[in-house]
């Protein structure tokens, strides 16, 4: 937190080594077994972060319900959903990070792509994994909670009352561009060379700004940072509302990590 | 979080050691005194979990009796209760990681037993004083809490009214899967070769996986993915309900653990 | 923990180096483009943080609203904004401490200054940088909830009724004491010769900081221990209440800050 | 969490080194500038534990008091007060671990004595500053919450209804020796040479250990496993039923560090 934490001015002579910018297609890797590993686990935690999420966003609101005779304060409340995204995100980022890098999250993989950070088809193949995941962890909740799930949403991101589209679409740009700096910033080669007082404990500010977003934007859209969570869950809930909403959603991701395009040669 | 992080391709040339799987009967362990030490330490621990989460569970209940006057928001709620359960796990493999690997759930005794990295005997040994541990800990809770124990279910673990078995046996399957996904990946010893910029600070992210699992499924069965701490619950409460259903979350953790003999090879 | 963690008795020996003061004017950060992308990151932090904030407090407030058909326990709670406070702290020290130092708070900057760990020059453009952020960050939450923005009271600071002027200046000097008093503590240059065994991951303390401090004075003054947050929220709100108590809350940070003027030199 | 992390068997050939017994007196450290700033860094840390703790105690129930027009789901509930005793304990270890320690509380310092980690005079001049400091800080509450301080019980520790002297007692034994376990744990000079894959980030499950004992016990005893803190809040509240509980507090503590003196050679 002090100046002193700078070292050289224009880095002209680097300590630190950037990786030259991933190929659009890297036939190298499509021949290794770790290639394959690692979108099975995209698959596999993208499934796990939905089925623990959405469960958590019913289970809360079969809670409220008077007609099940629910108590107003059972439910974990929006700090209870809050903390199972951020979780999540923290535990999960954590376990695969080692394998495919975990992105769990299209717009991550989608901004890494602009950074130059992976290959094209290893993009197109996360992003594919990950919106398959989502489909099968939504679909789990659907199954477990039949009588509820239709009941309560979904799960389901869509605008609330009172919020215009352009407010929705605004808060959106903003939380994507929340998540993708502290991602970019914990992931950044210059940090190791430049700022070695302030560890690399990666997943854990991560999963916190995920946390952060949800805590704030959850009463205006439910918080569509993640697009296969959106895409997921609107895949099973399949109504009119939360498709219209989704192109909200998307339009606003797009926006903000178009911009790291030219923020990432900064 | 990105391309960069994997090192080499298929590891023909490996930078870490995998240990040898751990015999059946290792004979020089019964001699050492580390190994009592061990088991006094799982005994210990998971006695204090059971004490710690139930009082916790009892005392949330019982501020909402409205025969004590309770009030509907005094209590810790359901995001209180899965904070107990995450928060004591984290505590206690941090200060017995060292003395005895940390276990305190059957379930991952069990996992890393199929997984060949303790013997037989020191799983069973280590299984018994679990149980042991988790009885004398809803015992002490009891005998605190007299007048309040068998009135608020004893902290046992049923499937709430609604959910079918099916569905109650399919969520304990995932989520001791989310739990024993989370332990292998953060005492994997590929990590440290591979992954250097994630420390691995391996009881914050178990404890966290823990407190999601909580948060998701305490509506649905109360969540029993340890079962050293369902069967102590029920061996205290002795009532028919959380014994009939104790035999399906044991069913759910036998088969998500099953899976993880052939993926631990992989 | 315990008394062994002393090396040597007044340091004659230093094992250490401490930096020498920073000068009033550094001609030489003038010219580095790393000086301007400090003041940008800092505007930036800011700017996300009361953004996040103020929108947290604004959505909890318009979800007790029994006109808009809220119900009591649909929000976060105090609890939660007091999260949103210190969590966003948490990941923006994170992200900007190797660009800026990470301060965010005009108090901070202001108490490196004293402490001379910054320039003159470097400390009021910081300060302006914040000021400017934190008002473009109310700004976007007061264009996003055009309704209910003022009707909540625009996330300004002030203070609750049944307390003097007194008891809010007092709290916020005891409040802006702990946040410095954490912030120098895991900035100290001494930890890492003395100390090995806490390692020094300084943005978590200092976000717990953050988070504790609002848990505690929330219901006096709404917690003013960033002046860049106090001054942001009471220019969009605009009325006369918060621009009074603004000055209680300067006057305190500014008491606070001053007494470690001597205490650095010790 | 595998049986790989032991190390030898006996420690025939010890790879640490077990620091020599404190003296009674150590006459070297009392001509020492650092010894008084521990015990001014204790009398603080007291100071601001209990300064925070109590405000959010007695904020929290003002916030319930209909009288006030509060409404039910205003304050921060149980759960946030275990968050605010948890969380200072977190920053203020973090702050004085390399200044006295981090004690902070007279139970800890009377631990570290059977232990003989400190010397008795040391013991003593800590325990005399933690009393002082949170008398002080209790202090503080009180006269910024006049109306409010003995209305709502000036945060002392008391038995509640319907629970016997002896639960009480046994209640607060288990929660001390969950603390002591857990502090000796983390600052067990053992770790650092067996047991390398868990970094020894001491503060963080020490804060969490108090975290959970309050979550446990706030509806039995209000928790008193700091004795520093249930003697300034009876001091300053100074009714009869808290000292006459105090006692009980006290005789429960005092079982449970006994019981470490022996443990400790083990």
């Amino acid at each position: 937190m002090a100046k002193d934490v700078e070292v050289g001015g224009e880095f002209q002579a680097k300590d630190y080594h950037d990786p030259p910018p991933a190929p659009l297609v890297d036939a190298q890797e499509l021949t290794q077994w770790s290639f394959y590993r690692a979108i099975i686990a995209e698959f596999i935690a993208t499934l796990l972060f939905l089925y623990i999420t959405v469960l958590t966003v019913i289970g809360y609101k079969s809670q409220f319900d008077p007609d099940k005779g629910g108590q107003d304060c059972d439910g974990v409340g929006i700090l209870g959903i809050a903390w199972a995204f951020g979780g999540m995100i923290f535990i999960l980022v954590y376990c695969t990070a080692g394998i495919s890098g975990g992105h769990i999250n299209p717009a991550v993989t989608f901004g890494l792509f602009l950074a130059r950070k992976v290959s094209l088809v290893r993009a197109i193949l996360y992003m594919a994994a990950q919106c398959l995941g989502a489909i099968c962890g939504c679909g789990l909740v659907k199954a477990f909670q039949k009588s509820y799930y239709n009941k309560y949403g979904g799960g389901a991101n869509r605008l609330a009352d009172g919020y215009s589209t352009g407010t929705g679409l605004a808060a959106e740009i903003i939380g994507t561009f929340v998540l993708a700096y502290t991602v970019l910033s914990a992931t950044d080669p210059k940090r190791n060379a430049r700022d070695s007082h302030v560890p690399v404990l990666a997943p854990l500010p991560i999963g916190f700004a995920v946390f952060m977003v949800h805590l704030a934007t959850i009463p205006i859209t439910g918080t569509g940072i993640n697009p296969a969570r959106s895409f997921g869950a609107a895949v099973m809930f399949n109504q009119d509302k939360p498709w219209d909403d989704h192109y909200i959603l998307r339009a606003g991701a797009a926006k903000a990590l178009g911009s790291f395009r030219s923020s990432s040669a900064m």
